[in-house]
């Protein structure tokens, strides 16, 4: 790679498209002749709106989003929507469902209990250390949304298919599979994402929001919790975080113009991750620790025969180039985080390593 | 100025060190030999800890921070400190005071009381539209704190001096000052700042906030609305906003290093604001709207005979290169937002055209 770049299994902040740091790069003291960089741009200037613009349009063609959704940008990261999303949807006699399904569901749970909110978690993969995506979910009819997290970092989970829940809206933290593959929109009231996985760096937080759950909203909440204020000024109701925005923006023009739309982003990582799970499948050394239904295209978890193999693997794969694959620190193991901008040939180098690393270990 | 570059009178984001904004594009492919980009870097990593310890390090070392202080950064701008402050600070059965002295202190305001806590405006300069900062304020010795907003942008005022609270602690928004003069810090019980004006690009907010402040909290608040959170895992509970973070670090290392503290900082502070206002002073031409007693050091806003020279100043001065020289929108006329970063060859440059105009159009 150019530049002496590695190839970065990070869970997040994870590997950027190389064309989209370098067009950065070239104009980070002078945006589009303004004789400003985009971080000195003002917000309220013609560049940063057809910034801000351009990434929602490509964010709306790229999912198939009609008018009903507002593609907003919020700030402190999908943590800080774990409490409003039951701030904004739950006023008193209200309730929802949530799925727990690993670290992040439990967390966006923690945040709904601490505010007295009333939610129902309708189903749960904590009997087997969350290595799975639970099925054949009663969701409650009258709920008003059900939540979900659609891809699971540390454990290494995804939904291949999202739940049936009978009309009520879903809610998905997709912070580590947005963008991976195409959606059916209609099924979500809310998607959110932190954006330093799949979409651009950290520092923003991009919500879609159907238009029918603004109504739940009531009118106390502070400004800044309040998802209204962001519809209401083009997520410009006070300065943005500017600089997240525009990378996102090349994410997205990156996704369409170069991979080609969602539908050839998804079958590129469909391509990528089974070229580790099939290697993995076809040895006793390396053991995937998510069941085989239920694994992430995004982050392939892998145990090695011991921990001090597991350590040399990730000390030997540093010093050629390949960085991030220690697993969570609350899991152990190893972790290689696959996102929409890890090339093929970071795969490939890794599954090449691999082989060499078993036979002189094995 | 190196590729065409502009001086930037914008208000926020506004324009940063060139020597800053040249290391960030150096080094924006590969980040001190990581083979990642800043952008890219695990924030749980050496390269990381090691942006945000020395960021860090050297406010506490600019503003004579001791101990008792904890430097912390937020996403969501002042604007979600404005609520956050009475949020974490105003139990039931306690109150704080406000000094209204324009938009920013009324929206602070309005955040406290759309959470029904207790707040009482001591005093306000709304009689005279915000053109000084009041004096002799009598404090409430019961509150909990006293909020001020120490630098005015659209309006164009500063406090000279930090009021006499009798001992309550003083919550300054510092948005738009901050680094820019010496501080007593005892004074105080936290200071925040959106970071776009004087200290980073738009995406964090500074808050520092004084040990004995943080025992007023409640358990019940949601974890990204909890100051304690944040002191817990030194502002990394969840990813922060690392590329804002990363140049904040580098803009502390170019006061330190370059322009040599904030002793230094405030000399070139004043004669950059005094070559302004002493032209301005000397005409009939260019009136400043604040009274002299209470006009900003970094921004500077002024009328000209009619709206239609205004327009025609604005429109023949960005022709010449300089920049964001328009009041904001809700109070209209002219002004030159002077930050840390703007050189004074900027300000030399502005006080030539402006004599240039009034000979021609005067």
């Amino acid at each position: 790679m150019s530049e002496n770049r590695i190839y970065n299994f990070n869970a997040g902040p994870a590997t950027l498209p190389l064309p989209v740091l370098e067009e950065i790069q070239a104009s980070l003291l002078n945006y589009k002749s303004s004789g400003m960089s985009i971080t000195e741009v003002s917000h309220r200037s013609p560049w940063f709106d057809d910034v801000i613009n351009d990434a929602i349009a490509r964010t709306k063609r790229l999912l198939g989003l009609d008018d009903k959704f507002h593609v907003l940008f919020l700030q402190g990261g999908a943590s800080t929507q774990f409490a409003m999303i039951p701030m904004n949807f739950l006023a008193d006699g209200k309730s929802a469902d949530y799925v727990n399904t690993g670290t992040w569901s439990t967390k966006a749970i923690k945040e709904a209990q601490i505010q007295n909110k009333s939610c129902n978690v309708v189903a749960s993969s904590e009997d087997r250390n969350f290595a799975y995506i639970p099925k054949d979910i009663a969701f409650n009819k009258d709920a008003v949304f059900a939540h979900i997290t659609s891809n699971n970092t540390i454990k290494g989970t995804q939904w291949a298919q999202f739940p049936d829940t009978a009309g009520v809206p879903i809610i998905s933290d997709m912070s580590s599979d947005i963008m991976s593959r195409p959606l059916d929109a209609d099924k979500f009231g809310m998607i959110y994402a932190g954006a330093q996985k799949n979409i651009g760096p950290a520092g923003v937080c991009m919500v879609i929001v159907r238009d029918d759950m603004l109504k739940l909203i009531p009118d106390n909440l502070p400004s800044m919790l309040n998802y209204n204020t962001f519809v209401a000024k083009n997520s410009m109701y006070n300065t943005p975080p500017c600089f997240s925005i525009y990378c996102i923006q090349l994410v997205m023009k990156w996704l369409e113009e170069t991979v080609g739309g969602l539908a050839a982003m998804e079958k590129l990582n469909q391509e990528k991750a089974g070229l580790l799970y099939d290697f993995m499948d076809a040895t006793d050394f390396y053991n995937a620790t998510a069941d085989k239904d239920s694994r992430s295209l995004m982050n392939v978890t892998f145990r090695l025969p011991s921990e001090d193999l597991e350590q040399q693997f990730i000390k030997d794969a540093t010093a050629k180039g390949m960085g991030g694959l220690k697993g969570h620190r609350s899991v152990g193991g190893c972790r290689a985080s696959i996102y929409n901008a890890m090339p093929i040939e970071g795969i490939q180098t890794l599954v090449a390593f691999m082989k060499e690393f078993q036979k002189n270990n094995g």
